[in-house]
């Protein structure tokens, strides 16, 4: 059978046990140019979130009663497409469910050798996201201070990393401790700052003395207010992500946005979509990181398809360590 | 006797008569490389107003007790200073006052058959705020949509009128039905919004029905909100003052700054006083553009020195009609 989670409806706030609906559907046929895919690890994305809201952001809002829209991998298990075999191991919006029938164009082929949880996050859109949002979008330049929020994320992690590798220096926000000294310790960061304990804009103000050349969001709220009161000459805010409003009833806006005039700053949108035409420049830098181990990753799986939905509302208190996974189907490819 | 307004004390909300002292002191004498300018025509922007807070914006806060910060055009009286000589006319950061003493350095001369209104206006701060703001930083191109903010305002017209000249679709918001009607008959707009009457979000979506690629705010608030809400794929927020919000005492945050990401958006602020050293690029194209009668301005003169602090609390609340301008002293050029 084919377990799928429906979008039931649209939450308010954080997702429900009435959110989402879980239904056995057959195992579908792939049509002439498809196939088949068993999904083995689901992504779990602060993005998943805002596809349930009713309006259309970058893609068009999930339809009640629609699968719910994810990215995942897994295996090819039935194929009509050519180029692509059974057995074979893919990534794609393959959405949240055990088996989905899509066109072959819309997957994409996992290298021999790449762990599917590192096709998921670093070699996977979470790595493309911080690589050209911080170089692409943000311009980051050697000696440059980047300040990155959700710092111990997924993204954040990568960006914070990318950012040392190109000569900055570079602060974090996460919440607890145990975060903020793996930012500091592990991964080297110059700074990590506790968003919990901290007055965020003196702390911001001592680990960034010459201001924020680039600022990476991941969160929106208080830390963007914070950061764009500090931000140096020029400055750009780069906008990923805003975690702490998805669930908000009434989003907040920043009111130091005039700081934008003063500073001739910068703040920019982007979606990693946008830079897959692009992806083998990302790859190419990636891979020798990973490999001569300057660029470090976590993951966190949590087990079974139907643990999904709460898992997701762990993206939105920092219930997790790591880009968060979940394992749909026990695989050789993804233990 | 040179009188001077000096800051008293930093206002909350509009200027109040304390907010300034009028005091009378000695016509200063040239230092070595400096002139005596005798002021003439003192331009009101909205920028007074945020020099006098405490807070250092692009330039640093006017100090209490120090003589307003303004730009002004006059006459040399009295010089010491090479390649200027008594009777050039100059405009500069003459202060609000009836003479300063400045580097020679810190004034321009302008050029002989330009009126002095014009100096302070379109061929001056005014024109470059206009068609740098538009054309470099928001970068517009033929057939976008342009929407500005303080439309009817001594920036916003000359955006406005440059866009079309640049054959952009042109939408500008404005207070009252006459100044509508300015924009649309006189000044060639496709279409002009008045923010007192209409539903903004109705009426920006009615007039920009493709989206927004440039906004070019001069107010904040409400119509950033909605601009941000209509922006389209790759739009640009050029940010050039927030007038709605300067007398604030919580200035509001544009919580749309979200769709920046959903539409790849970019919000850029600027400082005119980074083009100075491309003056020439845009006076080349204003000069002959106000010659043929295809950009067209209107000044607002308010008599005495002594009403200034009265009359920059027009910019506010729209009691003004053109480029506002107080006439400090009689003179053939300044009439």
């Amino acid at each position: 059978m084919n377990r799928q989670f429906l979008l039931a409806k649209r939450p308010k706030g954080l997702v429900e046990s009435s959110t989402l609906e879980l239904v056995e559907r057959p195992v579908p046929e792939p049509g002439d140019g498809q196939v088949v895919v068993r999904n083995l690890l689901l992504s779990l994305d602060p993005t998943n979130r805002v596809w349930m809201n009713e309006a259309d952001s970058y893609l068009p809002a999930v339809p009640i009663g629609a699968v719910m829209r994810g990215i995942a991998a897994g295996r090819v298990v039935a194929s009509r497409a050519k180029g692509l075999a059974t057995g074979d191991l893919v990534t794609g919006l393959l959405g949240w469910c055990d088996y989905a029938a899509v066109d072959a164009a819309q997957v994409n082929l996992v290298p021999v050798g790449v762990p599917l949880s590192a096709a998921l996050s670093v070699f996977g859109h979470i790595g493309l996201t911080a690589y050209f949002g911080l170089l692409d979008v943000g311009r980051a330049k050697p000696g440059e201070t980047v300040l990155v929020s959700g710092a111990a994320g997924a993204t954040g992690s990568l960006v914070g990393q990318i950012a040392k590798l190109q000569g900055c220096r570079v602060v974090g926000t996460a919440g607890g401790p145990a975060k903020c000294a793996w930012l500091r310790e592990d991964l080297g960061f110059d700074a990590a700052i506790d968003y919990r304990a901290a007055h965020l804009h003196e702390a911001v103000a001592a680990a960034c003395p010459d201001g924020v050349d680039v600022f990476f969001d991941n969160v929106g709220g208080d830390i963007l207010e914070v950061a764009l009161q500090h931000l140096a000459l020029r400055g750009r805010v780069v906008l990923c992500g805003a975690i702490s409003q998805y669930n908000a009833v009434s989003p907040k806006g920043p009111a130091g946005y005039l700081h934008l005039i003063a500073k001739r700053g910068r703040m920019e949108g982007f979606i990693v979509l946008d830079y897959i035409p692009r992806a083998a420049e990302a790859i190419s830098a990636l891979v020798p990181w990973v490999q001569q181990g300057k660029l470090r990753y976590k993951i966190d799986v949590v087990d079974g398809l139907e643990n999904a939905p709460e898992a997701l509302n762990r993206l939105f208190d920092g219930r997790h360590d790591g880009k968060l996974l979940v394992r749909v189907a026990k695989d050789e490819a993804a233990c």
